[in-house]
This record gives structure tokens, sequence and C-alpha cells, in this order.
């Protein structure tokens, strides 16, 4: 268990924590980042990424997937290192004072100051609530992010009516080494959201019947005596009857909720699911710890972007301050300072 | 003595001044500015319009003009009243619990809430100390923007080695009806700071003698005991000789610097020059007044103009909530909010 020592760890890639890593940089620490997406954005991927954002200062308005991609542009001269897939799991302070953090995909990092930028919480898959149904995840029964090889050959039924479900369902109905052997799509009703390509794209697998659509809630499950395997699901459809699918895997792609997680554990002091910080340094209750964004919470607090942006402003001062009590506190500026330029690499 | 009337009055349109007239706009709030300088952008303009700025959040490189170009564009659905070349000169409390406001120029506002974003203070020319020089100012001694005309075949000394006395060198050289008899100026060594377009037309000016350059610095004055006026300017040369340069009209443009001005009369609570605000709101000592920006002081406190966004944005909150009490204190999303949206001029 060899553990990766950094500077300075963050979690949660969202517009917060990769404006942290600029901060950090411009004071001379680097950083990893761990998110439990599959890229850096946090919501502004999750949830708007094409949406317009009006109100990020001199930014009269872009969507979500630019301003995460001018972030990543912008903190790109420090090499910041992402971590994704995985959640932080668990959080020990060594005797050194440094933190142990380890993920749920088994990494490990030995961090000197360790920032929470976790948002609402991190983006996890809806569970399908059924009762006898989760003692077949990771074998018959997945989420979100399958592994689509493993469906090859077989009656695959997918719930969820929104990009994921859709775009799974084409994937898999696609001829090639990898196409099921039957494809049917649960949704509540018979309505699909999704990008146009990818609406058209289903419609004409639909036609060729290579994808089946069902409407209807599935609100049980038929399992084989022998072996345990989940054979089927039952649905409930609009029209009130039962019916009964075979499958051999289900996927279930039903949205992502934010849950905080793991964090409210770490013995942080929180009000109301919230870590308390101190708003001159935006330290939590814990030495070396320090928290940013929708996470926290202070007097007058506000979930608005901008106010994250300050927030990890000042808690890269404090770490720095930290970390090198020596350091000069003088203020310098990006566009003046030739030690910022420098590790900006636009020394003129 | 008319006064404007106004939800709010903002002293500064550097770029917390015009990004907090987007969080009031956003609140439902409108508002006027005042500021000294001729345009919108404060030390964006006039200190480094040109030069590169790197921690915008979002926006990996900007100049000080372009960030103050987007911010005015962001702000325009808000139609904001601009008050430029003058400075708030008096605040007072009126009964009612508003604020009549007073510029140097005689313009009134009562405003129910006044948010002072002065920055490092208000740009005012550089003073050139001689004794005795003072008492002409407005008749032959001007500053920085002078009224040209009144100079057309006079004798003129220009005092200044950067943009602003170069360019008003240029324009009285300029043979038209408001040309001066002669144009010197005067500056400590035989170097000048200007865009290349600038100097390359002194350079033709000098060429033809239309413009004189004299090395080094005033260090007294000639006066004619007859009525009193100003007769010429003595310089100490670099060589150490004393000389004396006849004048009709002395314009000094040794650029600008900083002033706090009268804010620091008004009553509130200061601590080294900078305005006390409690950080949940960024009230001053007195109700109604804000203070955002590099002009306050409170623990942490980092001059940022990232900082200084998010105190403009808790600022906006605290007077909306001030203003209308009864509001609805659920935050809503630019990305999200049909309200917003609406104000923004955008509905969808």
């Amino acid at each position: 268990m060899t553990a990766t020592q950094t500077d300075a760890l963050v979690i949660g890639c969202g517009p917060v924590g990769l404006f942290l890593v600029f901060e950090l940089g411009l004071l001379g620490m680097s950083a990893h980042l761990v998110d439990i997406l599959h890229e850096p954005g946090g919501q502004c991927i999750a949830l708007y990424a094409d949406k317009p954002i009006y109100d990020i200062p001199g930014q009269p308005c872009c969507t979500g997937r630019e301003l995460t991609q001018n972030l990543l542009r912008q903190i790109s001269p420090f090499a910041p290192h992402f971590h994704l897939d995985q959640q932080v799991s668990a959080v020990s302070r060594q005797p050194d004072g440094c933190w142990r953090v380890s993920t749920s995909i088994g990494e490990h990092f030995l961090t000197r100051t360790l920032f929470i930028a976790a948002g609402v919480g991190a983006f996890v898959p809806k569970q399908l609530r059924v009762d006898g149904l989760s003692r077949f995840l990771g074998c018959q029964l997945y989420y979100h992010a399958p592994p689509l090889c493993a469906f090859a050959g077989h009656d695959v039924v997918i719930v969820g009516g929104e990009d994921a479900a859709v775009a799974n369902a084409i994937a898999l109905a696609q001829p090639g080494p990898e196409q099921a052997k039957s494809v049917t799509l649960v949704h509540r009703r018979d309505v699909f959201q999704a990008c146009d390509d990818d609406l058209s794209h289903l419609a004409a697998l639909r036609a060729s019947g290579r994808v089946q659509c069902q409407a209807g809630q599935v609100t049980g499950i038929s399992t084989s005596t022998v072996g345990d395997a989940l054979t089927g699901v039952v649905l409930s459809t609009p029209d009130g009857q039962l019916l009964t699918l075979a499958l051999d895997f289900l996927l279930v792609c039903s949205g992502l909720s934010p849950k905080l997680g793991p964090v409210s554990q770490w013995g942080l002091a929180m009000q109301r699911s919230q870590i308390c910080v101190d708003t001159e340094t935006f330290a939590t209750s814990e030495a070396g710890i320090f928290a940013v964004g929708d996470v926290v919470t202070y007097r007058g607090k506000k979930k608005l972007m901008v106010c994250g942006f300050h927030e990890a402003t000042l808690a890269a001062f404090a770490a720095a301050a930290l970390i090198s009590p020596e350091q000069s506190t003088v203020l310098q500026y990006t566009t003046s300072s030739a030690l910022l330029q420098h590790r900006l690499g636009v020394s003129s």
C-alpha cells in the first residue's frame, strides 16, 4: 500500500476544487484531486454541462462545460493529478501531522493539507429500491457505468429514460462483438430525454427491432431457486398490469443524486450536514483540513460559485502559511509579479 | 438642487463596483455609479488596461480593458447610470434613513443603500509641489485633463513623461485652431513612455520644431509683480544648471495616485485607512452603507478581485434584504431561475 505524497489533496473536482488548484499553484503548492465522477467539472458537468451560467464575474454567459474547460486550461500550468471514478473513503491523521487518505478503489495519499470541495456531495447513482435486488450488485445488477463487454450475447434490461440509459441501449444494440442478444429499455413512460442524435439513433434501433421499449416501473424481481440468479424484473405498467421481463443483466441508469457520504464521519464540526469553517482561513475544526464551496457553512454563506472561488483563495493562502510559515505574506499579483508569472509559465 | 432617487449608489466603477451592479440587478435593484475617472474600470483601466490578468476564475488570461468590457457587457441588462469625472464629496443621513450624497460637480442623490467600492482610493493627479504654485490652479495651472482650447496661441509647458503628457503635447502642437504658440515638454530625462504611435508622432513634431523637450525638474516659478501672473518655471537640469522657461500655461501630467479622500471623514469605523466590515453582510458601522473590495478590511482580507466579487455578492444580498425584508431568501440560480433570466433579459 504505497501512498502518493503531496502538498495538497483536493476532494471534489467541481469549479471550486479546480480553482483551488490554481490558487495553490500560484503559492507554489502542487495538488492531487479525487472525484467520484468520470471527468472533472462536478455539477457543471453532471447537471448543467450545456446550460448557460450568467453569474461568473466577467463572463456574461458560458455553459457548465465551457467554464470547466476554461478552468482546466487555467490550472494546466500547475499540472494537477486527477484521480477519478473514486471516492475518498478514509482519512486519518498520522503521527507527523500529515493526513493519510484512502479511496474506494484503493489509492492512498499522504498529504500535508486536505481540502474538502465536495459540493452538495458525491454524485452517486440513484438506487433502484426493490426487495432482494441489491444482492446481485456487481454480478447481474449494474449502475450507470457498466462493463458493457460482459453483456455480449445476453438479454439486458436497462432502466432509465435519460442520456445514460439511451446511450447504453444504443451501445449494446450496435452490431459488433459487444452486441447484446436483446436490449429492453424500461422507463415509466415512452418518452426519452437525450441529445437529438441519440434519440434518432434510438428510433432507428426500435424500428429495426434491436431495442425494445417498455413503459412501466420495476416493482419486483424473479429469481431462480437454483444458484440464486436474477432471472427477471416485474414491471407495473401504466395500464395497471404486471409484466415480467426475463433478463441476464439489469442495468439501472436512473440519474445521479448527491450524497455527502463518508465526509460526515470524519469528526469535523458540522451544522445541518455542512462543514463549519473559519472565514479567515476556511479551516475546519481539524488542523490541516480545509473546506470550501457548497459543502461549508458560515454566517452569510451563499451557495454560489463566486463565493466558492473566494473561499478557495483564502484557504490556499492559509494552507501555504501552514506549510511554509517562513514565506513572505506580501500579496503578489499575477499582472506584475515575476514569481507568479514564472509559476504560470508566462514570464515575459 | 434636485436629487436623483435610487435604490443603490455605488462609489467606484472598478471591477468590484461593476460586478456589484450585476448582483444588485439580479436581486431587482437598479444602481447609479460615481467615479472620479473619465471611464469605468478603475485600476483595470487606469493602471493595467493592456496588461494581462491571470487570476480571474475561468479566464486564463485577459487584459484590464477586456475584463472591464466583459463586466460592462454583463451588467448591461441592468442599465446602470454612470456619473463620471466626479468624486463623492458629502454624505449625510436623512430623517427617513436614506442617504443624501453629493459630488464634486454638484450632482445629488437620495439613495436607500450606499456602497463604497472605492478600491485603494480615487485616482487623483499627482501634485507638483513647488512653493507658490498652487494659487494658479484653474487659471494658469492645470492637471491632466485641461481645457485645451484655452491654450490656443499661447506658450505652454507640459510636465510629465508618460501617455497623458505625450498625448497633450501632440494635441497642442497639431496645426489647427487649438494649436499653441509653443509647446515644451519637461521630463526629468529625455525618455518618454507612451504607445508607439504617439512616440513616433512626438518624434516628428520634435524634428519639425513644433514640440521642444527639456530634461529637468521644476524647482521654482517666476511670477510677474503686476497682476500676480505665472510667467515661468525654473528647472533644475540634469547637469546641475538652473533654467527658466517662460510660459502662459503650465500643464502637469505626472500620473495619478490613489487617495481615499472624503470617505475617511464620514465617521465609518476604520482601521489603518480601511473600512471595517461585517463579513456576513459587508455592512459598515453605519446602517445602509456597505463597503467592498480593496477599501475594506476584515480578518483574512486579501486585496484580490476574486475576493471583491464575493464581497459584492454578499453585500448585494444584505442590501436587498434591507430594502425588501419580505422578499424570499431562497437562493436562485441564473441557470435555472425564470425570474433571474427574466431580469437578465434572456428568458427562454
